[in-house]
């Protein structure tokens, strides 16, 4: 998350212009073809252009994403969703994942990608806030179910589709981000125009006007945070994006130029913009990051530091007398809630996140279940948890230390947390979190031949195999 | 169309906040409860508050918007989009407007809508440059066929839908579209969420939450105009719009300030805003204008000036030696094309439209084909068209001179074209519009009778009625 500054001018503020003005806007500062030049590089990039290690952080994405999917598939923000929208659904061509329901390719588009980031546990590209995943992984393992679409094909389609969305984030941070965009929702939309866009096979041409269409219709605004909208961000930016592609691929027309013109997206939704990161030759998805518990960045070290003492000096709740953490003066300022009264409050609170890291040794979505935060045991370790603000510390460091009942005192400093792109997750890390989402929703055997399939989803002849296993009962 | 005007700061860009800041933002400057207010003045306004001039304005409106969808609904902009979305398709609840087919009520709603607004010749608020009916009426119209609606209820729905989507555009214009927005599609959202909400009988609370959905998918960037995606703007925003009332319906949460909040819709949005506008009690409708012509309005004093002096005298083209018109600067500006080659060029040149005007006595679509502008009578006419830039000529006038092979000149100050506010088109003129653009879709006998049903829309039990006498056979 960024600082602030002072807001810029709005570059893009021009003469406005009459409802039959002539098309092809000519670009006034930037590359007259960036879009063009973005659409080139989505469809010619397949997967042999991809390095091992960008494959494998493509199947690390896919793995995080299909197990926050599940996770979150029961959340009253999916059935609240479902019930306004089922009636509208069409053909059931498409699996919602961790439910029973078969729907329509735009719905699954709509609704997984709601249900992927409901319990803001996906994965996050640091420096933009970009959730990669969310608006791309749904459309193409839909696409998947509803067309014939290799696993190689859909391991490029989700790499260049996050890069796409990434390098647009890239090119407009922080500037877009301080307007008040959700920028997962706002840039999300060309990630998912990309990525099927890729799998249905689009020209250049075809590609620069689904890159358009995308443009047109960003999602989100940062006054939703806090509400059930903000995970609708991501799914209709999913959505918005597929809708984009399935029209071009079709010859539904738009500007050529929908990212450089004087009124296209670079111009209308920021106040600055560095467009070389969107022609930049680098791969960003190597900077995605996977939250290892169900809260904020924010409080992740804390977190880290306590679960690390706790392990590695065999610690139980009866042997420790307090608990105290040192913060950046952030954490204080979102995560200050003493006695918190419900799960969501939960995560709001220091307190709550060093008490379950102790007692549980654990920060998943159960130690933020209302439950976990009435326990009895947890309740009594949080009254004995103090913090204090140490503005010399980074936002991804903390100093944790446990003062035991005998006396002695155990002391350590995290200087990259755990999920940090410093100190990833391990793969079997990875694995372990989508056990504990698919925990209760999907059978063991079931979860264990979907974490296959997601780590293999390479070889396989039929991508569609994916989704198709990751329904319940 | 507004003046260039140099671009202000932006006034929203404030701090980034994190990724789980608490929710319930506080306004700056504006109202705290501007969005609660508005959502009072959607769900409390019924069709007795509606004064008589308002009650007819809307029967105009829904007539006009009627027929343009109708004539719209054979364009190829509407074959695509079809070819593209058919796969996707949910139950047939909803007709398309000239067409055969039915659809879901998600896609009526995004369907209609495109092929409402493809000829752009559909109704047009001037001072925000927005086409109120494209993004509600398609929505109402499709639920009427979906759930039990009274003809009281949509023609209520359809005047409030459109309050609230102009009273938002007055509040940010010019601002708004000078940084480059397409405003029907970006504030278009609001009149379709509002007019859903009405008949879905949200409560304050969710229409508050469907305002927020709303405000979170603005539709529509300039840069667009001269693609089929113009159109698609105004249809997406009447189901983006949909969408919200429908989620809100089913308790699915958004922030409660979604208009005046500080990363809220007027301010992520617009560089200015003045919310006053938002809770005046004028009646906008009253303001609404529909096209006589089937071009852009720049050019409709030309056009009116050679009807009346044609008309007038009993004039044929074989009587005339030359056409002098003198136009705003602005008309040469976008329609200077002296040779037209199509029937979309054609509706970019004033020599084209000038000798239509003398030689038919029309402006509609037939004398904007790409037949009419090959056809040598009207090429041998619009060789006889001169025209030149008088500063001193308001947007809305033009002089038109008629010298005649006898030597007679025949002269004419156009000050307010008809289908100006000023100088509004009859209802037997909307009635003659209509026919023209269902001739050759629709049988005239069901012509006749749709035509009635818009005029008495309020006297029916079942609004479904009018979208089922809509289908083509």
């Amino acid at each position: 998350m960024r600082d602030s500054e002072p807001g810029s001018s709005l570059r893009g503020a021009g003469t406005a212009v009459a409802e039959f003005s002539k098309p092809a806007s000519q670009a006034s500062e930037v590359s007259h073809d960036l879009t063009r030049k973005l659409a080139r590089f989505i469809i010619s990039s397949g997967f042999d252009d991809l390095p091992e290690t960008v494959r494998h952080e493509g199947s690390r994405t896919l793995l995080n994403w299909a197990g926050c999917a599940i996770g979150g598939s029961r959340h009253e923000t999916m059935t609240k969703a479902m019930a306004a929208l089922s009636p509208f659904f069409g053909p059931g061509q498409a699996t919602l994942f961790g439910r029973p329901e078969r729907v329509d390719v735009l719905h699954a588009a709509l609704l997984n990608g709601i249900g992927s980031h409901v319990l803001d546990f996906d994965d996050t590209h640091i420096e933009t806030a970009i959730h990669p995943a969310a608006p791309v992984a749904p459309v193409i393992l839909a696409l998947a179910e509803h067309r014939s679409v290799s696993g190689r094909d859909l391991m490029a389609a989700l790499v260049i589709g996050i890069e796409t969305e990434l390098r647009i984030g890239m090119a407009v941070t922080p500037a877009h981000y301080k307007v008040g965009w959700h920028i997962t929702g706002t840039a999300g939309v060309f990630g998912s125009a990309a990525a099927a866009g890729k799998l249905l096979g689009l020209s250049e041409r075809q590609m620069c006007w689904g890159l358009g269409l995308a443009a047109a219709q960003p999602v989100g605004l940062q006054e939703m945070f806090g509400s059930m909208t903000k995970s609708f961000h991501p799914g209709r930016a999913a959505q918005n994006g597929l809708t984009a592609a399935l029209l071009a691929h079709k010859g539904y027309t738009a500007s050529e130029h929908g990212l450089e013109a004087k009124r296209g997206w670079l111009n209308v939704l920021s106040t600055a913009c560095n467009t070389a990161a969107i022609t930049s030759t680098g791969w960003e998805i190597l900077n995605n990051s996977y939250k290892p518990f169900a809260c904020g960045l924010v409080v992740h070290p804390v977190i880290d530091g306590c679960i690390r003492l706790r392990n590695e000096n065999g610690l139980a709740a009866d042997m420790i007398d307090r608990i105290e953490v040192a913060v950046h003066p952030r954490v204080m300022e979102v995560t200050s809630i003493r006695n918190p009264r419900t799960g969501l409050e939960g995560k709001f609170s220091v307190y709550h996140a060093a008490a379950v890291a102790v007692g549980e040794g654990a920060g998943g979505e159960r130690q933020f279940s209302d439950e976990a935060v009435r326990a009895t045991a947890i309740a009594q370790l949080r009254a004995r948890v103090s913090a204090t603000i140490d503005p010399g510390l980074g936002k991804a460091q903390a100093r944790v230390a446990i003062v035991l009942k005998n006396g002695d005192r155990l002391a350590l400093f995290v200087e990259h947390a755990v999920g940090s792109v410093q100190n990833p997750m391990s793969d079997s890390m990875l694995e372990d979190k989508f056990r504990g989402l698919s925990d209760g929703i999907l059978p063991s055997g079931q979860t264990d031949r979907l974490i296959d399939l997601c780590w293999g989803a390479a070889k396989l002849a039929d991508a569609g195999e994916i989704a198709r296993n990751a329904a319940s009962a």
